[in-house]
């Protein structure tokens, strides 16, 4: 019962772009050096997070990754909602079951579901960012990649 | 963002042993026809359910596989802890993340678990049954296997 990587490292890199010192960006390199994974999934998340409008890509000299809204505006409910392809909670269809066309469990896992969403929409990435200067020195961002 | 099949598979198990009519007993045989799954994957799953005293199995001649407790003591919260190797819903440390230290996110997503599984403790297998007619209907649990 987790999270995909896909959204989870999703949430790491607004908290990182979030992280970055006044008319600094991101790197990919960066992120991809900090978590520890490969350059080719931080690339798809980037470009995800853009479509959706929380990332913006600055290009050319001083350019990078920034945040396209301010923090408060980031709701974690509705990132998760955003990145997960899936939120039913099991897989009814493959194979299909028979017992489907009088399930209570299903109703009852989507309620399990939307209780556990309704807590994430009450955080916004603002939320995860009130220790800043903490989170700042355990990802040495001051350093050079 | 799902439950493990094995969690899954054992729920639907238990619904399908509490279908039978008096007297009668489940067989792994029926349980795999009916969801179309390995049957080394049923077993694991009756095994496990039996350790945990959910389910019995009764040897011998018009033996099979009974509930070990009332529906209506067979907390569907309990079972899904039971089953699930892991309720953490994303992994710090396979990369270690360097934000564990201070990071607001961990807290924010075992609230949120704790939220799903708190409508799930709300819940016994006897809440999943009351429609117990139209669901042995769907198994057509009086036809042989």
């Amino acid at each position: 019962m987790q999270l995909t990587r896909y959204t989870d490292y999703a949430l790491r890199t607004l908290i990182q772009t979030a992280l970055m010192p006044d008319g600094e960006r991101l790197s990919v390199t960066t992120i991809t050096a900090t978590y520890n994974i490969s350059r080719s999934h931080v690339m798809k998340i980037v470009q995800r997070l853009g479509q959706l409008s929380y990332l913006r890509n600055v290009r050319g000299k001083g350019g990078g990754i920034e945040l396209g809204m301010p923090p408060d505006m980031i709701n974690i409910g509705q990132v998760v909602r955003d990145m997960e392809a899936n939120l039913q909670v099991i897989d009814c269809n493959s194979p299909g079951c028979k017992l489907q066309p009088a399930c209570r469990l299903r109703g009852i896992l989507a309620e399990a579901m939307g209780a556990f969403i309704g807590v994430l929409d009450r955080y916004t990435l603002a939320d995860l960012l009130d220790n800043r200067h903490e989170l700042i020195r355990l990802l040495a961002l001051d350093e050079p990649a």
